[in-house]
């Protein structure tokens, strides 16, 4: 066992190896570019962490570590297509830089290398491994598809959105665990269990993302302050808002919703006040401290000793203590 | 062994049945809408018909042929958002029906459909056929890389281009082929010959489709016939036309080449006489007999029945005659 810094250094070097010059160019030079805009590298410290934690060796889980960081990263470039987004870790987005179809051919080249990445392992755990990031891959693009629907209905539920967040975000972090699971050949048990553990931290994870999205540093949050405001996106804080409201507040809300400034400072802060002034704001802290905590109680049921479960616990406290 | 029809009607009884409603209807409705407009089905009769010939059961090699023909399908959502065609097979296309981001997401969704299609053979087979396809689908995106890089290129050279056709095309034709030998568990050496059997075809098929485009009867031609001409594709006609003009056509063809006229009656009708005048095209039917005369000597090398031989011969035949 080692700490998350480790990790990340052992990862990034093996990136590196991975991300060498290769032609045509014009279609793996923007997949060299994506993948060493850095970022927290967080799926993949977990699989190689995951890997140790069941008495594995974290660099056996290195390619199926380096496949779901490929694969969250091809995710990035095409959604950023999708959300006609400038801006990705402080730097241009691939379809920006190059331009839209080859933003949507180097994803594609992305994703069938992620796959690729497991070829290194024997045919019975590259199957599993295969298997599981399928069913991920497909709830990912499910969540994108329920996100991209909810822009333009007005009758997203809660749970709805829940359900997105946990498509679009949780279950590739539960993945990530659960893939370092199977490297190391824990019980079947355990590996629904680091599963389920995964699940509810992504989820905990993505509402602490759109909570920073409105409150967070604009010096160290790498996106834009007030993305999902700009881009009227019905997050929690928001569906939250609308409930807590009373009439004339949610006639504001709605209303501000509805329209795309070209100056949006007034829009941001008219918002993220209504956000705050409603009980929004402190009901998305209270759900992702229930989310955090549903992750905690399931460690209690993984066979490992106790020291890793409480690293297990505390990253995700540091997770959720996290700015950026 | 069966004839052509019997595989297509077959394998478009199956296909039925995977295009089920699936929600999100947003996302999984564009899937089901371009894997139904039709078309020749020919890559998944390929499959099916080479687990035959091998003395598999084509029943068991359904779900390679289905997978073969998502990734079809996928690539061409892909590419007619990248080419900005209205049309496919004499319908919308998905992004024209749809939109552009919807047709990023639905093929995405496919090309990870495609590989859960393998999940139903067991690990060594299901390992084999992930790798191969794998590697063909990084090469077809390699290919239409390739393709887009032409576009700005004026010194494309026919070797060039027949690697790039080689990518985008045949290696796929020879994927179909060589999965069906894969299920039928065929010896190394008859899944290396075959595979070379559908490249050579494959690399055929594409050189007559570039004729088609230009030559092809409007009546039955699915595509727009000229297509190639408008968007001034340097296809193996070109290439030749240039390569054989004097200087004044090719002054006069590097000119209708740099321009995107209104009205393109006249600019195709114009490359097609130089295609003609030029001897162009008849290189360009010789080139398709060679390649078409490399596929039937590598039949020679596999170890089947001279009846089988003929079987891929008259098939092979056929498509280098048809019209359509």
């Amino acid at each position: 066992m080692q700490n998350i810094s480790f990790y990340q250094q052992a990862f990034v070097g093996y990136l590196n190896d991975f991300t060498q010059e290769k032609e045509p160019q014009s279609l793996y030079g923007p997949i060299n570019y994506i993948l060493q805009l850095g970022g927290k590298r967080l799926r993949p410290v977990l699989t190689l962490m995951t890997a140790d934690i069941f008495n594995g060796a974290y660099k056996q889980a290195l390619n199926a570590a380096l496949s779901v960081e490929v694969f969250h990263n091809f995710s990035l470039v095409h959604d950023d297509i999708m959300d006609a987004a400038p801006l990705r870790r402080g730097k241009d987005t691939v379809h920006e830089k190059w331009d839209v179809n080859t933003g949507i051919l180097s994803g594609d080249a992305m994703l069938i290398m992620a796959y690729q990445l497991f070829e290194n392992y024997e045919s019975a755990v590259f199957q599993e491994l295969a298997k599981l990031f399928s069913k991920t891959a497909l709830q990912v693009c499910e969540g994108q598809q329920y996100d991209v629907d909810f822009e333009s209905r007005d009758d997203v539920s809660i749970p709805e959105y829940l359900k997105m967040i946990e498509y679009k975000t949780a279950v590739l972090v539960a993945a990530a665990m659960e893939m370092g699971a199977i490297v190391a050949k824990a019980s079947n048990e355990d590996k629904a269990n680091i599963y389920e553990f995964g699940k509810n931290l992504g989820i905990a994870f993505q509402l602490q993302d759109d909570y920073l999205d409105a409150f967070g540093n604009p010096e160290t949050f790498g996106k834009q302050v007030g993305g999902d405001i700009i881009e009227n996106k019905k997050t929690y804080l928001y569906l939250k808002a609308l409930e807590f409201s009373g009439a004339e507040e949610k006639k504001q809300l709605l209303n501000l919703f509805s329209l795309k400034p070209s100056d949006q400072t007034h829009k941001i802060q008219t918002v993220k006040d209504i956000f705050v002034s409603s009980g929004a704001s402190l009901a998305t802290k209270e759900i992702i401290e229930v989310y955090t905590n549903k992750a905690f109680a399931v460690l209690e049921r993984l066979q490992i000793s106790e020291a890793k479960k409480q690293l297990l616990k505390s990253f995700g406290q540091q997770l959720m203590n996290r700015n950026v």
